[in-house]
């Protein structure tokens, strides 16, 4: 694809994460553009595609697939149905950005990467830790050899507020929080695969949907081939803002991200020290959602794979699946080998 | 104007900021385009023309004012041509959005604020820190009583390397760099006016240059009218980075801002704490510039006066041109009145 | 005990721990004096005895316990000598500061806590974090339920440096150093105890040493009555100093404690901002050192409990000795109870 | 004087900080011991000595100063009477460590200076910057070319309450409170001297004692011999807390120290994130405190010149003197030189 040419681009869901990612596509990329939304509520992708100045609206997906004006699309649907509509853009000839989770189950993550491999297409997964600044800076940092061998690691994901627990499908804290953390465990430690897990999670904000298999806070242990033991954690209601956390500690040092403030401010007052934090992931991580979706443009260019690869979702997917097991059995289990 | 129609900017300027500034003006501000790029330089202007996509290019400004396509320029030309440049734009009908300083003396700028005035166009000053998160946040607070009365104030920006000396225009530590101080001093005391300054300030970097005029290190006293006392500083050698910070102290309480932090990466290593700097103020202030341009869009359809006014502008000025005199008489001098 | 009478205190264990809770007790308690220090090495107990002005010298801990010009002793001598040394002082009727662990197995432990109970004498145990300004307010913040339910909360110990892994005891990871951060998340969760734990553990550091049972790195799952869920970690080579670290994350909040700073000095260099660390707990802690000796001798004289008591030693222990059959069977594994 | 006899101390002056600095000599000063109080009000005098073990009470210093069993004082008395004090004191063969200001007249000073050197004794002034650890770090690491030449400093004082505007004397802003930072900003620029100060300042806490000469916030603009520039600052009333902190800037780098925080725990709640704040000058200063006594002994046993000699308070009390003269005359002022 010439570098001359703009980029158009599909979304796909025009829900909260939907519509953050369609204006950034709509504003912040260089070099492309916002095409066409799609979204079962035609009100709401009305709505969202008059805000943005995008011409096309449809109700089905597939529609938007098999429009030949769109060269990417950006999937931003309920997680149940991404690595279906992966496998569809891909056979559509679109090259992908898929919100995390790219697939709920390994086999369809396999499929899915089998997908964009048989399409040559490029295939991004929302992995927006490896496009924050000071995340990025320790993964560098951590392949240079700075600090040398990881040994201890930790990732954290707080929410500051509990999303619908009632209609909230099962194991979400592993396969929609905690896969972020499983993904930067993976990123501060690379070229290492997670083995082995231990889960404690329980649900201590809601426990009245506990019975429905809705977990809220989860510890999760992870070890790694080259010996690094890590700790992902989460928890549905943090009520000082969205906490995102990263920790790596080797036998050269340490490297400590992620802050909860709103900004540089601090105020000095007879009650103490205070400064405001921030409550939305879109304001925390800003900066790197605007970065990974540059990133999916320049692959698309380029041609070259981007760093939150399919496989990648494949990886921290099996870490997930390996705690869903890990919690129903009560005991430490292996995780399934990213070579199937 | 309309909302639905799409501003259109031209840029007088393709040096360091005004690229920025262009680069901003095409990519960041929905609802506004780049519509052409005035120059000396015919090769400067032509390939930033070409990296941001805009098709129209001139050497003379005069020519892009007299454009009928274009709605709002942004100058960001040589300081000492700014207020001709902005006078020239008001009487083409153009609004402004004009780089600091306005103006370089207290007659230029009373003519340009009247000339946007009779045209009845917008006319925005670029003093960054008004629309920096932690400063505007601070601001607010201040004018909500947050910290009771101000009473010491402190505001300094250091640059990390010293730029051109030995052609650099005299007292430009007062009217180019200070100016942005002696706005956030204001900002940060609202409703009240500098009545008076002490200057001490020297050549301690590039002591060759001093006999030029050309000063590098500078401590500026201010005394406002509420009483509350300020210290102004510069320098332009910081090795570790670009340095803005603000402080504000009442009498329930204190606001400090500013932060060289390139990000929330610490690293701990056998040599200690080690964070990284950042070393450009358009790293620094990204934010604080893109959101600066937008609210100038904002302004040019809503009619609203900016944040950032020519008065603002004449208002800086004349604590630096109070400063100058007090640099060359040695002693406290009394601020020329806003109303002149 | 009057308040009028001057405590004398002995010494049982003159090596680095000992020496510095000797010089602690000879100069920064008042009401208080190191009367008598017992050590094996003459020399070296005689060495200290001069350099503090202290009297009498024994190299047989017997002795120091039958002199009676003793009120209370200091056990800093190695641990798997505590739990017989509390014994036989509180048999002799001395009240009993001794450095953690206070036991190495359960039944040691409970009949320590039997024998000072029986000889009505203060017993009291080494653990720092109790005393130092941080973890203590954050201990009273949770217990005033100011940040609501904890539901997560981590604590973790990494020493500077390798010591002695050659002739280092077995278990040393988990019976000597979290053995603190077992302590520390009872603390923390004030009211609750550990009710299962799972341990990953490995000699990442001195992989030579790991047949001998000797492991340097380790992070531990604690499961707590309340439903909170703990990580202890520990690691015995963090390159940038002495490491203490403590959170609690509960359902109206969060509490972070514990800095590697060496002082409030921060330096902006060319390289960036750097801080100097501590590389000793002797400095990190010093204040709590010094306070959690000040507070034995006001338990000795008040006869009140003391915070850090017999019956806290056994509660840490238990978790401890759950993490050794956790690791040794690679599974999660009940804390055998308080209540024995 | 042998390094085995014990130093033995009387205290002129049972008032707040008498009573502080009696207690460090008390407790915390190995090799010395607080052998007597003078105080005018005996019973002040009396409950202090009981407090502290201390056998003899006097209401005349003079008597202090007659009793052959001290070797040397602490005056703590009112600022007006400490040059008399450290005359009669060296006169009478004591060592003295002397509260700032050491005198409120340059030809005091001269006096006491003289009177200590005629006797032979030791001479320390209270400038507990030099003894605080993050201050005395940056004064080595300045004095080491660690920041290369320093050009911009600044140092601050904040109490938190106003105390006794009503009684306290003329000018206690420059004499009693900004003193300390006089000599903080040549403490961090080792080797210059100040020769020209320039003051603003004000009564705008408690404008109704401005009349009595009663200034309560101040802004100093020093300049050095070295080409350097400075500020100091002082206000009485920080509700936050006490606020001290030194900033020096130079062509290699910056240092920055102080921080108001109690401790290092940070509250994340759901108004943000907090910290406390120290309120106590003898609280957030306290290890300064004490490292300054004990370096007074030291000196004492070792003849050596303490690093607050009574030439610093002497260099201090010169910028005191010309800020006087500043403020009067309303323009900068020459610094009478340290050579009189």
């Amino acid at each position: 694809m010439s570098t001359s040419q703009t980029i158009r681009l599909g979304l796909i869901g025009a829900g909260r994460m939907g519509s953050f990612h369609g204006l950034t596509a709509a504003r912040h990329i260089p070099g492309a553009s916002l095409t066409a939304i799609a979204d079962p509520s035609h009100t709401q992708a009305t709505r969202l595609a008059s805000a943005l100045g995008v011409q096309k609206v449809y109700t089905d997906p597939q529609q938007l697939l098999d429009d030949p004006d769109i060269d990417g699309v950006l999937i931003a649907a309920p997680a149940r149905s991404h690595a279906e509509l992966v496998i569809k853009a891909a056979r559509a000839g679109k090259s992908v950005f898929c919100e995390k989770p790219m697939a709920v189950t390994l086999d369809e993550a396999d499929r899915a990467i089998a997908a964009a491999a048989d399409a040559q297409v490029t295939l991004q997964v929302g992995f927006n830790r490896r496009f924050a600044k000071s995340f990025r800076t320790a993964h560098l940092d951590v392949a240079a050899g700075r600090i040398g061998t990881p040994q201890l690691l930790r990732s954290l994901t707080r929410d500051p507020a509990l999303n619908n627990p009632a209609t909230s499908p099962q194991w979400v804290i592993f396969l929609e929080t905690l896969i972020h953390d499983f993904d930067t465990l993976r990123y501060l430690n690379p070229g290492a695969e997670a083995v082995e897990v231990f889960v404690m999670a329980d649900a201590l904000i809601a426990p009245e949907f506990k019975a429905n298999g809705f977990l809220d806070t989860a510890v999760v242990t992870v070890r790694f081939g080259n010996g690094a033991m890590a700790v992902a954690e989460a928890n549905f209601q943090a009520v000082y803002g969205y906490d995102v956390r990263g920790e790596v500690f080797g036998s050269a040092g340490m490297l400590c991200m992620g802050s909860v403030n709103e900004s540089d401010l601090l105020r000095y007052l007879a009650t103490g020290v205070q400064a405001d934090t921030q409550r939305m992931d879109t304001d925390l991580l800003r900066d790197a959602y605007i970065a990974e979706l540059n990133h999916f443009v320049d692959c698309m260019r380029s041609g070259e794979k981007p760093l939150a690869s399919g496989e990648d979702a494949r990886a921290a997917l099996a870490i997930a699946r390996a705690c869903i097991e890990s919690f129903e059995q009560g005991k430490a289990v292996r995780v399934q080998g990213v070579a199937s």
